[in-house]
This record gives C-alpha cells, sequence and structure tokens, in this order.
C-alpha cells in the first residue's frame, strides 16, 4: 500500500510518497509560490536526480494535479496510475480539543478544521485547501488527518490551564494546546524501542528545536506538558519567535511603539528570537560561526536560546520528579553537537553526562549520546513527522476497508 | 540611632521606627485612604494597645506630619522629640539600571525616581511623594532610598535580557529588573547565618511567595535569575496575577474581548492567578478549606499554583546547576505546611527530604524544615524588608556623620 503525505500551506504544498510495505520513501518534493506565474516544483524520486520545473500554478488543486502527474510520469515518476496511490495523509496544525488523534477526513471533520481557523489562522487554512485539492483530484481516495496538537491532548488542566479568567478557555477556547507533536511521539517511541524500555515505564523529556522550537514533558508515553501553548509563540526562544517574555510588555511595546495587534503579533512572532539578539542572523550555524569570531550579540544570542532550554529541561524534571532519557531532534537538536554539550555538561547535578565522542560524531542516525554512566541517557533521534503521518494514515485505510460497507 | 522606614503608595504609607542600638521595632502603623476625609491612622506602639484615628488627610505631608505627631505624643509616643528621629528610609519600588543598592537620597536620586516613573507608573510616583512629605516635615534628615530592584542588579545578560528587538532595550529600557530583591537579599543572608555557611559559596533559591510572588536564584549571594520580570506580572501565578502565558494571548484576548491596552493590563494583574481560577477566592487559606471540601476549582488553583512554583525551582537549579537551600517566604511560604510539603514531596529526585513535623510546626521563627538527611536544606524564614531597610539607612547616615562636612 502506498501513502501520499501531504503538508499544504497557504501557498506551498510538501508532500512525501511512501511505500508502507517496507515503510520507505519513493519520492518527495514540494511546490512552492502557489498562486504565481513562477511557482515551482521540485521534484525528487528516490535514487534519481532532483527535476524542478516552474510553471503558472495558480491554486492548490493545480498545484495537486502537478504532483500526482509527476508521481505517474512514465519516465520520473514512480507509480505506472493513480491506482497505485492508496491514501492520502495531511499534517493539520490545529486539531483543537476535538482531535487527540489522526482521523479519517469526513465532512464533520472538515468542519470542525474550519471551525478551528480562528485558533490557527495561518496554519489551518492551507491544510484544508490541501485536503479540498486531494478531493477534486482524488474524489474517492481515503484522506486522514494527523494534528499536531493531538499528541499534547493528554495534558491535564494544571498544565494545560492558564490563570486568567475562565471566560477565555470558556468562550474563546483559551489554554495550551501545544505543538510538534507529531514529532515529540515520534522521537518518544523511537528511544523506547531502542532502549528497550517500555514507553509507560519511562518519564522523557524530548526537545524539538529546529526554526521552530518546543520541549516536552512525556510521562509514561503521554505528554504531560509542553513549551509552546495557545499558539507557537510560547515557550523556547526560537529563530524569530521570542517565546517566553512578561507578558506586560506586549501592552507596554504597542503603547511606546504605537504597534497595532498585528504589529505585535510580527514582531513578537517574526522579528524576535535569534534574530533579534544577534541583529540580524537567523540560523544556529552562522550564530555559533559569528560567535567563534567575537561577535558578542551572536554569543548571547546562543547563550540565551541555550540557557532558556535548559531552564525548561530543569522545569520539566520537576513537573515529573525527576526523568529517564533527554531526547534532541529537529535541525539544531540534531545538528549542534555545541548546543548539546553546553546544555548537558551544565546538567551534571543530575547525573546528565555525555559521551563527547559520540555527541561530536556527525551521522543521521538515531544515537544514544550519553556516557555509559550517565543518569540520564541523552539521544538524539532525527525526527519523521511523515513517517509518523503515514502510519497513521495506512492503520486508518486498513482498518476501512476491514470494516462490513454500508 | 532611630531610624523611621516609610513605604509610601498612591493613597497609602506604612512606617516601622527602629531603634538601631538594637534593632528593635518601636512602633509600627500605616496611614490608609490618604485623600480622603476619612482617611485613617492605625498606630501599634511595641508593646501597648493599637490606637486608630479616623480624620480627614488629604495628602502625604499631612499623613506624614499625623505620624511624627503621634510617634512624639506624650501619651501615645515612643519619642521625647522629632529631634530623636535620626533618619528616614523609603522603600522604592523601582531602581532601573541606575541603583544597584540604596543610596542617600538627594535631588539627583529624586529626578531619578522620576524618570523611572514610566517604568512602574503605579509605584514610583507613591515612593516620591512619600519622599517630598518627610522632607516637608523634617527639611534637613538624612533620607535613603532602598530598590526592590537593586539586589537583583546583578543578574547576567542571558538572564536579564528578553529575546525581542534591541529597539525595546536600547530606547524603552525593556529588560528583566525583577521585585522583591529586599525580602530574597534578607532571606538568603539570614540562611547563610543561621547555616554557618558562607554566601559566597551557597547556591539558593528563594521563594517570597505571598500575595504577590517570585522566586530567585542565587548564586554566591549574588541574584542570578528571577522569576519578575520589566514588571511584577511575569512569572509565578500569584493572588491577582497570571504570571507567566502565551504572549500571543494578549492581543488575542484584546481582539476576541475589544480590550484596551489598561484593560488588558487590569485583566492579567488584577482579575488573574488564583482569584480567577478558583471562581473568586483570592487568598491561599480560603482556597486550601474549600478545596478540601471538595471545590474542584480551588484545587485547580491551588494545584497550578504548586506546579508553577515547583517549575521555577527545576529550572532555577538548571540555571545554577543545583542548588543547596530552598527558602521559602512571605505570607503563603511562611505559613501554608501543605503548599511547602507538596512542593518538596515533589522534588525527592533532587533529594529534597522534609521534616514533616518541623515543617507543620506553627511558630514565626526562622527554621530549617528539612530532614537531616536531605541533600537540599529547606527554611522557613520570615521576611523583614523593613529591618534590611532600616539597616541601609543606619549604615547610610553613619557614613555620612563620619565624613568631614563640607
Amino acid at each position: 500500500m502506498n501513502v501520499l503525505v501531504i503538508n499544504a500551506g497557504s501557498s506551498s504544498v510538501k508532500y512525501q510518497l511512501f511505500d508502507m510495505t517496507n515503510e520507505t520513501v519513493m519520492a518527495k518534493g514540494k511546490v512552492e509560490r502557489i498562486g504565481m506565474e513562477t511557482a515551482m516544483l521540485t521534484h525528487e524520486p528516490a535514487g534519481k536526480l532532483e527535476i524542478r520545473e516552474v510553471s503558472e500554478i495558480l491554486d492548490h488543486t493545480t498545484a495537486i494535479r502537478k504532483v500526482l502527474r509527476i508521481l505517474t510520469d512514465p519516465k520520473e515518476g514512480v507509480l505506472r496510475s493513480l491506482h497505485d496511490v492508496h491514501a492520502v495523509g495531511h499534517r493539520v496544525v490545529h486539531g483543537g480539543e476535538t482531535f487527540s488523534g489522526s482521523v479519517r477526513i469526513d465532512e464533520g471533520v472538515k468542519q470542525e478544521i474550519k471551525r478551528l481557523f480562528d485558533l490557527a489562522p495561518l496554519h489551518n487554512p492551507g491544510a484544508l485547501t490541501g485536503i479540498l485539492a486531494v478531493e477534486a483530484n482524488l474524489p474517492h481516495i481515503t484522506q486522514v488527518a494527523a494534528f499536531d496538537t493531538a499528541f499534547h491532548q493528554t495534558m491535564p488542566p494544571v498544565s494545560f490551564r492558564y490563570p486568567i479568567p475562565s471566560v477565555f478557555y470558556k468562550k474563546h477556547r483559551v489554554r495550551r494546546y501545544g505543538f510538534h507533536g507529531t514529532s515529540h511521539q515520534y522521537v518518544s517511541g523511537r528511544v523506547s524501542e531502542l532502549s528497550g524500555r517500555p514507553l509507560d515505564q519511562m518519564k522523557m523529556i524530548t526537545c524539538h528545536i529546529g526554526n521552530g522550537a518546543s520541549v516536552t514533558a512525556i510521562m509514561n508515553g503521554k505528554s504531560f506538558d509542553t513549551s509552546m501553548g495557545l499558539t507557537p509563540l510560547e515557550g523556547l526562544m526560537m529563530g524569530t519567535r521570542s517565546g517566553d517574555i512578561d507578558p506586560a510588555i506586549v501592552p507596554f511595546a504597542m503603547d511606546k511603539e504605537d504597534l497595532s495587534l498585528n504589529e505585535v503579533n510580527s514582531m513578537l512572532n517574526r522579528h524576535s528570537g535569534l534574530f533579534a539578539v544577534s541583529g540580524g542572523l537567523g540560523d544556529m550555524r552562522e550564530i555559533i560561526e559569528a560567535a567563534q569570531e567575537g561577535d558578542r550579540n551572536a554569543q548571547l544570542a546562543f547563550d540565551m536560546y541555550e540557557y532558556r532550554l535548559r531552564k525548561y529541561i530543569g522545569a520539566y524534571a520537576a513537573a515529573m520528579n525527576g526523568f529517564d532519557a533527554l531526547v534532541f531532534t529537529a535541525g539544531v537538536g540534531e545538528n549542534s553537537a555545541l548546543l548539546r554539550k553546553t546544555v548537558c555538561d551544565r546538567l551534571s547535578f543530575l547525573g546528565v553526562k555525555l559521551d563527547d565522542e559520540a555527541n561530536e560524531r556527525r551521522t543521521g542516525d538515531d544515537r544514544i549520546v550519553s556516557a555509559a554512566d550517565s543518569r540520564i541517557e541523552v539521544w538524539v533521534i532525527p525526527t519523521n513527522e511523515e513517517l509518523m503521518i503515514a502510519r497513521d494514515t495506512f492503520r486508518e485505510a486498513v482498518n476501512e476497508t476491514m470494516q462490513p460497507s454500508t
């Protein structure tokens, strides 16, 4: 069975096609600049050269048609016909309190994704457009939605409620939702498999630190707390997002610089974080290089990023009264040995001890990087959200075929 | 030498008169509802009955005159004449980046306190009014200002900078200042004295949890990080303040409920915290009683308050790579054995172990409440900000008399 995984944004569609008999990627790619005359399709069939095509693609339906066409292209394609796409899985950012797992998409699910636009105005509309575009091209195919928030629906009220007037929870659904759920769930599952300890007997702290970044406290396989909140702004310092600040800074800044609601949102989401402190650098590699050359702003940006991450790890250790494993994933988490080392060395009071050589080794593999006598296991696990979505989609599609038709 | 300590707010003046030869309180009291016909003076001379007087007091100068009159009253007073007030110390909330300790007040200091109105619009104006009112009544007396922020001026940039565009720091002085500094400094000093370990060899986490609440990481006697920020809103959940929330909630709430900047500030500072979650209870004792009678909102309020405090303790443990002593002070910290027990029991992974009997004992004394085999010492230290201010004032006044007059 082949599963196509779609991640649709407002002007882009990313895709991966999986052969679920062995969980391999047959092809992946993306369409960018949808809505423009110069939209670009980039297609990478497994083991072959990448292909790029620039053309006018004015909507998502056309974008999906282009993707399906190249997947079945006699020369560049990997499928004989559209019948070889058996199910489609979609990444949807916000599932609200409705979805605590992946679901097969029907009218009700689409309505609910739409109802949640309010909570994820930048993300859910793109995902729904992607779903409708697949529907337009493959009217009868099984589609599944996997939500970034779903894994975190196990959080208890003590973690997810905010201490503000309850009208905001009851009327406007203001609570902690958390994001990157698929990634946190994937890496925690991998660590359990690799360490040979059942998930329901482990306490883990998983650090998904890429351009966006979040930390999750996972107790017995369930999300207990996570650093992102109502929106992906809360928590860690990120590439361009501030993360936690005194909430009183928001009205203060609006007043002093005469900012509108949109402007203050944009300031905190797009002009803050590493970018703001380093004075314009947005990438951890650049920042580390600049810091090593003596750039003090870059050094401060690195230090703040590391310090704020380390404080969250300490907070979640206290939240669970201890933990067994610390997991790093996503761009920075997988690639920055220096960040991992700095964090872990300063957590020696918890018995965290790195194997420096393992930590420095550059590989794309799942690996343990703690020393044999570390009280806490430290893991680096390259994330694979698409595989998780493909698995959920596969499972739903199989369940469906096993049910008596009505 | 006798020192009068003044804590002046916009419509109130609190005072304590110290005999610094033995650091005893000779009298204390307050004037409330300044500006009204029904202003009330409450005066408690040491070892005598409390006196209350209701009268018209329209400004701070009159309030201070009333205080000085009752201190020197032949019957109710404790001083023979005004010459027996040798110096006056003032609590000032915001000292900005200018003041890292207490200072003798001169024209420049008054100007600076005024310049800082912007950062503490609810607090600094009252303090300045108090200073001017003392000056009007005792024109030549030595006055000293002690700042709530001063102790925290040792924080490094990694703690005090926010990851937002640097214009806010450079132009508007937006950074973490922290508050309750006098209290955090006082209790950390007491713990060092009582445990017989030099301050500069200890790492402490001090929890000042009263109606306002903050936690401080104190490394080698110096504030390294603290939970309150630009304003006293950030950090812990408090009586009526939210503490940390997703900063994106601020514009979201303003949009949904059409709130002005003042309204959203008021919502987060005066209608949130324990009060909001418990459904109208504002006091920890009431909340614990209600929770014990099965009130689920009260239970959630307690749980969130405890959980958020415990996470800060874990975060600051990670910030300092371990700690030696955990200190509780202020209303809730000194009086709620249940809160201390809940926090400490859930930090057993750090080797925190309470002596339950010592923890339950109700005394107003400084005391250790951890078990003999606890890896971390746990202390309860009744705070005494007024004594700290009196000591600083005494020191400045003595220094002054020892300098050659010009």
